[in-house]
């Protein structure tokens, strides 16, 4: 075991913690991985400066980084291995609103909705919203590219990170792009930083370009018969508009979801979608008027509208709480399967034909307008067939997808769950390429061993 | 001198040229840099494996290779070096567009004009409009990002492509990306590639996101007293509305323009601004009105509104045209900088100061809604201190732009012409990691030597 004092000594006070205590609670992240290792120490930086010793301390002794922003990753990303230092970025806090330039320069801490916030009090608004926003940080939203639920009209993390700031294997720290909108001087190395899953470095600050404040969003409910309605009527309104949202739940994560809110979801729904538009004046009239008839058209058994905020809110909120709603009834394997739009009903009738044959429950909940779907594959850890059954399922939904044209991961990212399918997507050329880039970026294989490759 | 029999051999009948009067034609892009050098041979690929053969027989000859579109670059970056390979993409032609998907996938040698009319015949659109859109290739903006006049409100090429096809440097051909929108399995191998100037790989195929048919544009032009009032009300503009276009010309531009066209512009205005909004009904109408008085409000000497197409079309003409119309009074150093929005006039004030203090004509056009200027310095290159003054304001105003947070190319690419300028921007250690990952994966330096490291 590597002896971590000259780490100690080398850092602020208290920055360093070797407390079992403490790294026990820091090993896993939400997929709660259970082969996750112990870690070494626990690094809380505070500054770039931190990180830097810290990237430096470990190069210098061939320690593996774990890097972990609020460890909501739900694809195992942050998990500790043995030995490795992680370093959480939890203490490096700040957001720095610039009006004049519509950008938001943030510590990679923050969490998304402490960004959002921040740009709210200036009017601005910072749109990329995983369901998690509340608690994940935007320095974790970067490395994973996250997506979330306005992502269909408004695009996701990258589409925002104008610059980054990372700390490189042998401890430099780099400052990419900036707060200018176009330019392209030199390789497009933001947005390779955007989504590396903390395999070529840490992003230790993130600016990001901030819209006007959204205008209020009119939400559109429908309820349907079977999954394969709903995701026929996704079809009939994406193909004519990009609403601000468009949200799937089937009837099991309804059942959850009404288990944990009681707020009075049809539990005898087949399927329930949530739009919103957001254009303003008639032309979101319009565009409701739209997405009502394609619900209709699809055999609706219900179509609710409504502009009242809180109620929207509470829609919102309702499937922003299907993950934890779901994780009630068992244990979870989380797919984030996505394909081009116009095979997602084939994807819904193909998840719910893999649930039939291995005998599992899998919920299913998507950003359909994007094609992304989150099968949730509910198991019982302590019966060791359904466990294997769950497995065989988890795995054949994503084969389902590449056959399908689609990925394994939409926007929750390889981690170390996804990675043995990464193959089977991406192809041995294209993962040599990656593992290429990785090397020379990262010789000694410091950042994320495990992770993706 | 390497023998190119054994390539003749390998490619198709007439793939590769060695005609010298051929050759010759290829030897420079529009930049027209005179330190071209003359080329081994031209291969016409009219297929992926035709460019996998020729670079296979280059990285076994250790010949380079220089890729080019149309050569429409003008920063140099489709320029031979002696002893190389050109290979030109100019017979890979073919589109299609899926409807469902709602995606192109292009063969590289198609011209955007080809590609938006493609998507056009389906009531599609692919944004991403070049002054030279009609000239230029799908691949060759993949490889520049390329962006234009609408990129103000829908972003630039990186923002459509989903999938590439590419040729590496040992001639394998690897798949990136695809048709589905969300995507976050593995590196963003796309977008690296997108924007990387030939440097890493041949793009062999281009799969890009097409959206619904614009809307009917309504066009705003506003005639200003000054550069800098018109630079005022880009900034007006811009901080409440992201309009579907706001293009900027000074009196030199317009005035070269009308020797051109003879269209009947004002000759004596200081700066003209065209603005275009596509938001549909009384939000369009809303943005036309903020446009119009944005420009009162900055001492607009007329406010000209127009929904007829064909008139906005042809001030939109105009505005591409004066690249060429500025060229007829002389030859052209060609600054593509650009600036955080809010540094607009400082910039355009100071691009003034440049020009006074070396006595050259600075002509300024700009995609002045996203902060991008096009500075283009006119001198007589048969008089030599002109010249050298040109080159001092061509460096200078790069200098303003990286001194002021910004970019010395907003979107033409860095090419052989503003390599020089590029560390300064970058700094050392960026510089250092582009080079990094341009070794990792062209160990031999096959690929485009001399441009941009
Ligand atoms: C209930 C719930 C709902 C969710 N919904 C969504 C959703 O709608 N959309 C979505 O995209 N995701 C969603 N997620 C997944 C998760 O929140 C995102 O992946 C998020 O971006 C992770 O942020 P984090 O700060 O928790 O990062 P972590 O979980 O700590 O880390 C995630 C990965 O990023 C790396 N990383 C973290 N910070 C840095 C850094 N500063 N530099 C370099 N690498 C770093 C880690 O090493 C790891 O590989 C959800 C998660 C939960 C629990
Ligand atoms: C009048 C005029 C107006 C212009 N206006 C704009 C504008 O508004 N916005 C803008 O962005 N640009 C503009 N340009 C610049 C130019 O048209 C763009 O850079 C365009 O993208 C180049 O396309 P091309 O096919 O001509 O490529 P080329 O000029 O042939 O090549 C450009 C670069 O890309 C590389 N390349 C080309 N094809 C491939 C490929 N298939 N694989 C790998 N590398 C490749 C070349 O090696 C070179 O480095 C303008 C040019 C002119 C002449």
């Amino acid at each position: 075991m590597v002896d971590v004092s000259s780490l100690i000594a080398a850092l602020p006070d208290k920055t360093v913690v070797t407390d079992p205590d403490i790294l026990a609670a820091y090993r896993q992240d939400r997929a709660a991985d259970p082969t996750a290792g112990t870690p070494l120490a626990l690094v809380r930086a505070q500054s770039t400066a931190d990180v830097q010793t810290a990237v430096r301390w470990c190069a210098e002794h061939a320690v593996p980084i774990i890097t972990r922003g609020a460890g909501t990753s739900l694809s195992g990303g942050a998990t500790a291995v043995d030995g490795a230092l992680m370093i959480t970025t939890e203490k490096m806090r700040g957001v720095t609103i610039d009006t004049a330039t519509r950008t938001a320069v943030c510590a990679p801490g923050m969490f998304n909705a402490e960004v959002k916030a921040a740009a709210a009090e200036h009017g601005l608004w910072y749109p990329p919203d995983p369901s998690s926003f509340e608690i994940c940080t935007i320095g974790g939203n970067a490395a994973t590219n996250a997506g979330g639920l306005c992502c269909v009209k408004y695009g996701v993390t990258v589409d925002y990170v104008l610059g980054l700031e990372v700390v490189l294997a042998d401890g430099r720290a780099v400052r990419l792009g900036g707060k200018q909108l176009k330019d392209t001087a030199g390789l497009s190395l933001t947005r390779l930083f955007v989504g590396s899953e903390g395999l070529l470095g840490i992003i230790t600050e993130v600016t990001v370009r901030l819209l006007p404040a959204q205008n209020a969003a009119c939400t559109v409910v429908g309820i349907f018969p079977t999954v394969h309605d709903a995701s026929k009527a996704v079809l009939a309104v994406t193909s004519q508009t990009r609403p601000a949202m468009l949200e799937f739940m089937d009837q099991t994560t309804i059942g959850a979801v009404e288990d944990m809110l009681a707020m009075g979801l049809d539990r005898t729904a087949g399927a329930m979608l949530i739009a919103q538009s957001d254009a303003p004046g008639p032309a979101g009239m319009a565009e409701i008027a739209l997405i009502e008839q394609a619900f209709r058209d699809n055999r609706a058994d219900e179509v609710f509208t409504t502009d009242d905020p809180d109620d929207g809110e509470a829609f919102t909120a309702a499937r922003r709480a299907a993950i934890p709603a779901v994780e009630r009834h068992g244990s979870l394997l989380l797919e984030d399967v996505g394909v081009p739009l116009p095979a997602l009903p084939d994807l819904v009738d193909g998840v719910a034909a893999i649930a039939a044959a291995h005998d599992v429950t899998i919920a299913v909940i998507a950003h359909a307008g994007d094609g992304n779907t989150h099968p949730l594959i509910v198991f019982d850890p302590t019966d060791d067939d359904e466990a294997r059954r769950a497995q065989s399922a988890f795995d054949e939904v994503m084969g389902l997808a590449v056959q399908m044209g689609g990925t394994i991961t939409g926007e929750h990212g390889v981690g170390r769950l996804k990675k043995g399918w990464l193959p089977a997507q991406l192809g041995d050329d294209v993962m040599e390429l990656t593992a290429t880039i990785k090397n020379a970026l990262d010789p000694q294989g410091l950042f994320n061993p495990g992770v993706l490759l």
